[in-house]
């Protein structure tokens, strides 16, 4: 009989997001009329900017001529797209980044994922712990990890604990590894990360030939100007890491559905035999076999985040979300509780009040306060204590969702 | 130092379009005026239907309102167009297909690259010669096979070939093996499978554990009543394969990018310890973890081909283009050459005048005719000696390449 791939049965069956559905499902067939807000995945709310939508509208019309119809595009994105998003997002903040080195994709998910196509089976991989969950699912589908331990720890994975204790600093690991996720400002925790702490992260990865896939989705919420948005702000990144980013986050794509992923040329990896191999040849291989490129229609929404208008509408968006995350900052902290992240990024990072464990608290949140988040714990072990809230929601919804947390008793500590 | 994926390494580095570009190119800058056409990749060339347009339209001014927004779509597609696929492409035909088993995308090119993720590294793996590039090299890159040998044949692979020796009826191979790619109508050479030759196929693969993954791109172009559409039409199959369908050539979508692939519940693999495990379950933990869905957008464009508008467009369209291949074949036949394909399909398959092989009669018609085509051997070692021209251009130009090949001494053997 035709084998599968037995890896995926190591996948812990209770994946968080699903969890988090059932428990909200049995809560509203119990009680129909709870208005229920959710502040649980990190899903924008706010409608498409209005300079995405009319690029979009003028490309199905395009679509509708012989003159303006598109085929098959380039499996990397169209140039000019790739052009504009390696002048705005990278050469404007002093990158040495070159169109030709922009993919563009459909999902940041899809890439951080199938960026280990390319990469070979016996790499050392670190983690955070929290981390977002696909970084480590995947590995595991990719046979790239053993069994799962009681607290949910794959095997051979180097787990490095984000947490208050660090200042939910990644600490660079005593070990030698050769690839590490990095993503600031981090999902979960909000956490940011200084020029000086990614200049510490890619000295390592020099020095051990090491790889580090650097998630920046949430770049655009970054107010502090000191701090970096793109790993290719420090010097020798573009020997040791690959970026991705999205318009989910900042232009509301999540439905609409662009990525890109930044692979330098030069960038090498090694083949079983001692072969350097230039991981962007891999990668561009890749994406030309197994990738048909974004729909035309897509990759000129996407263009159009670059115009002026977009521009403008953009920061609006991040504007108005990075409000929200303040209001619930603030209004967490009336109410006792501790709380990190949300000032350059999404996520605010709550620590659970005193006897309450993670669920405990989504329990608690739930069913007294009818108020959706993520258990730190779905997020690893290290984020045990912890509760992401996020500020993707209407500024009515994120007021009213306040109003009932401080609303109950006993929240501090 | 970061290990790479060594297999990669495997692939032969001239792969076929890439290889046509570069002849085509040579070509253009020695004679700049030669007024090509190209009837080479098969890609489509007329607008896009007005039902599917309309909707992405209307799905666009959606996203533009709080209430219609849509971030986060399901990953295997929202219900809606899940089921209007399941209903029109598979029920409607007596085919016993949910919903829930179809998983939309965006891409086949993509899903049949994919789907090597859910199975294991030791199947036996069976592909026509010549076939769609894309199995192969997803394969290599897999592992899955060993070295090229100098025809171009992978070790591990078990080719079956297909030529007029058999009527372009793949072989029911001697051997076990536990994995078969079938495409019909054929990708290159235009056959198709009759009821009787499927389920030969089916009962072989039930008989040997196997699984088939069919390919039925190019369904729409099928003329005959009597020609299943399906591999569903088939009893048995349920329990033996997945299909993969597109929108790219039925409804022009190979710049919009939307496609499905169909995985029956019940269909069973093995893992490695022995245990059953359920392939419907691990194809949607693998697009949950790894794939975000396709824009709501494209999805919106995707179920208008469902409407009776839609149908008509998409029906013009097919017709549109099968005239195109009932000019190529008989201005081909006319000329003197041999033709295949072209009757259920939208490609004709044309044995090479006496005395050239595939590439030579690829160089012969782009100096002599201007004309580009896709070199049969650039398919598999079976495909020396023929070449594929594509229906998908204006009828302009499908006339006037015919003209010009007519023109040509000494075409007919």
């Amino acid at each position: 009989m035709v084998q599968v791939n037995g890896n995926y049965l190591r996948l812990k069956a209770g994946y968080l997001f699903p969890e988090i559905a059932r428990r909200v499902k049995a809560f509203s067939e119990a009680n129909p009329g709870a208005p229920i807000i959710r502040l649980g995945i990190g899903d924008v709310t706010e409608p498409l900017p209005q300079a995405c939508r009319e690029a979009m509208k003028a490309a199905v019309d395009e679509m509708g001529t012989h003159e303006g119809f598109r085929g098959y595009g380039p499996e990397q994105g169209y140039l000019w797209l790739r052009e504009a998003i390696a002048q705005h997002d990278f050469q404007a903040r002093g990158c040495n980044v070159s169109a030709e080195e922009i993919f563009v994709s459909d999902g940041s998910k899809c890439d951080s994922a199938n960026i280990l196509d390319i990469l070979g089976p016996d790499n050392r991989i670190a983690v955070t712990d929290p981390v977002y969950p696909v970084y480590v699912d995947t590995n595991v589908m990719a046979g790239r990890t053993g069994d799962a331990d009681e607290t949910g720890r794959y095997g051979g994975l180097t787990y490095l604990p984000i947490s208050a204790a660090n200042a939910f600093t990644a600490q660079i690991p005593s070990e030698k590894v050769d690839l590490i996720y990095l993503c600031f400002p981090n999902n979960p925790t909000g956490a940011v990360a200084t020029k000086e702490q990614l200049q510490a992260w890619v000295d390592y990865a020099r020095a051990n030939g090491a790889l580090i896939l650097f998630d920046a989705a949430y770049e655009a919420f970054i107010q502090d100007p000191s701090l970096p948005h793109s790993i290719y702000e420090i010097e020798g990144a573009r020997a040791c890491a690959i970026e991705f980013r999205s318009f989910s986050k900042n232009a509301g794509f999540t439905g609409t559905r662009c990525a890109l992923t930044v692979v330098p040329r030069g960038l090498m990896g090694t083949a079983a035999g001692g072969e350097q191999v230039e991981l962007w040849a891999l990668w561009n291989r890749r994406q030309s076999t197994k990738f048909n490129g974004v729909s035309y229609i897509v990759q000129r929404g996407a263009e159009a985040v670059y115009s002026p208008e977009g521009q403008a509408q953009v920061k609006a968006l991040i504007a108005f979300y990075m409000e929200n995350a303040a209001i619930i900052r603030r209004e967490l902290r009336g109410a006792g509780l501790q709380v990190f992240g949300g000032e350059q990024a999404p996520y605010v990072w709550v620590k659970t009040p005193a006897g309450l464990d993670s669920w405990g608290f989504f329990d608690r949140l739930l069913s007294q306060a009818h108020v959706v988040g993520t258990p730190g714990s779905g997020f690893g072990a290290a984020g045990e204590g912890y509760f992401r809230l996020s500020a993707f929601n209407s500024r009515a919804n994120v007021e009213e969702a306040m109003r009932r947390i401080r609303a109950l008793p006993g929240m501090g500590d």
